[in-house]
């Protein structure tokens, strides 16, 4: 399950809405999904270059020619990494912050569908049965929910509830993440994702999820006893 | 309610426990408290001045000589800056981050209670009906709750909860926060703070409030309905 926000900010009065969520596939060998986050820059051209390259067979970064997804990953930081080569001494010099942060999830057929977490250094670490979720972007909002429901094998209508309602947390407590919400699916040995969930603020589920959730906290707080401390 | 984790690191290796809390009051004119987070030399020196100098006359750092909390706030702003300028460019040249903020809340009499958020620039906020509680340091796991529980007219015990669960949510996500947790009450007009609550793993309350939380979410995210999203 993956799920990212649209919004993208450089400073709150400037707020748009980009995708954050590319889907690369061939006919049924090769499934990729990346999000990112950071420098949208930065991100946009890692993601062109992927995107570009993928399928050419003369290509050092072509996606659909690697052996295993520690490769797919592998390809995806030497990417990053360039970008940054070429253009972090100029964003820096704007005062800007240059760097970027990208998840790549997915299968190549031999292998088991891995996810890893690339960070702007280019390198990267798996998710794992201790650590069954990765974040990149403004994570901590939302992430003790996580902690808290997710394990490894949380099933995939659960993890999906899961990451609504860590976006909403992180909604609720900052600007710079809004909605739509795209969730993608990608089910073991599929090799194919048909379809990109975009949860907007008309969508019934996610308003029941959000209302029931923010609802049943306040009540799960009044219920727990005050202290009896003299204080 | 002012509330403050025991822990203090550079590096997970390095953990030690200091006290981040200090209560200044004379008999019966003003109370201040003080709250750190950010490098811990830079917190101390600022809170030792501070003490060192707290009545005496001839100091223009005399927390005692303010006419109101406002002016206690410029103090401690004006402090820091001068602790960061003998001190910065030293800590910056050994790669490690001189910054520091502060909280200080308390009341002066012929004032109202106020309570402060000082920025490692020195400059400051107050807590106010619409954003009545403020926090330094490592936040953001612990905003989500605040955000849905605790308002400008929150009763003291169950705000003393809310910071409780907020510590409790930030602790499961981030090692470089700990037990155990120190609790200072300030009633407004008593001019007096007699106790500090130190809630350690071994407080039954603490405790009972810790469990009974973790498994609420647990059933309420467990009792909200999955997406019926076709996935």
């Amino acid at each position: 399950v993956l799920a990212s926000d649209t919004r993208t900010n450089a400073g709150v009065d400037q707020i748009s809405t980009f995708r954050k969520v590319t889907v690369l596939q061939d006919s049924g060998t090769a499934v990729f999904v990346l999000l990112t986050a950071g420098n949208l820059a930065t991100s946009q051209a890692v993601v062109n270059y992927l995107t570009r390259d993928a399928g050419r067979k003369d290509s050092e970064i072509n996606l659909f020619d690697v052996p295993n997804m520690f490769a797919a990953a592998e390809i995806v930081g030497r990417v990053l990494r360039n970008v940054l080569k070429d253009n972090a001494d100029y964003v820096k010099a704007a005062n800007a912050d240059p760097n970027a942060a990208f998840l790549i999830g997915g299968q190549i057929k031999g292998g088991r569908h891995r996810l890893f977490h690339i960070y702007s250094a280019g390198n990267f670490i798996e998710a794992a049965p201790e650590t069954p979720f990765v974040q990149i972007g403004e994570t901590k909002y939302g992430k003790p929910i996580l902690d808290r429901v997710v394990e490894f094998d949380t099933p995939i209508r659960r993890a999906v509830k899961a990451a609504l309602l860590s976006f909403d947390s992180t909604m609720r407590s900052n600007l710079s993440v809004g909605l739509p919400i795209d969730v993608v699916v990608y089910r073991k040995d599929s090799f194919r994702i048909d379809k990109q969930i975009e949860v907007t603020s008309d969508d019934t589920y996610y308003r029941s999820l959000r209302d029931g959730y923010g609802e049943g906290i306040v009540t799960l707080f009044d219920e727990l006893p005050d202290p009896k401390w003299h204080l």
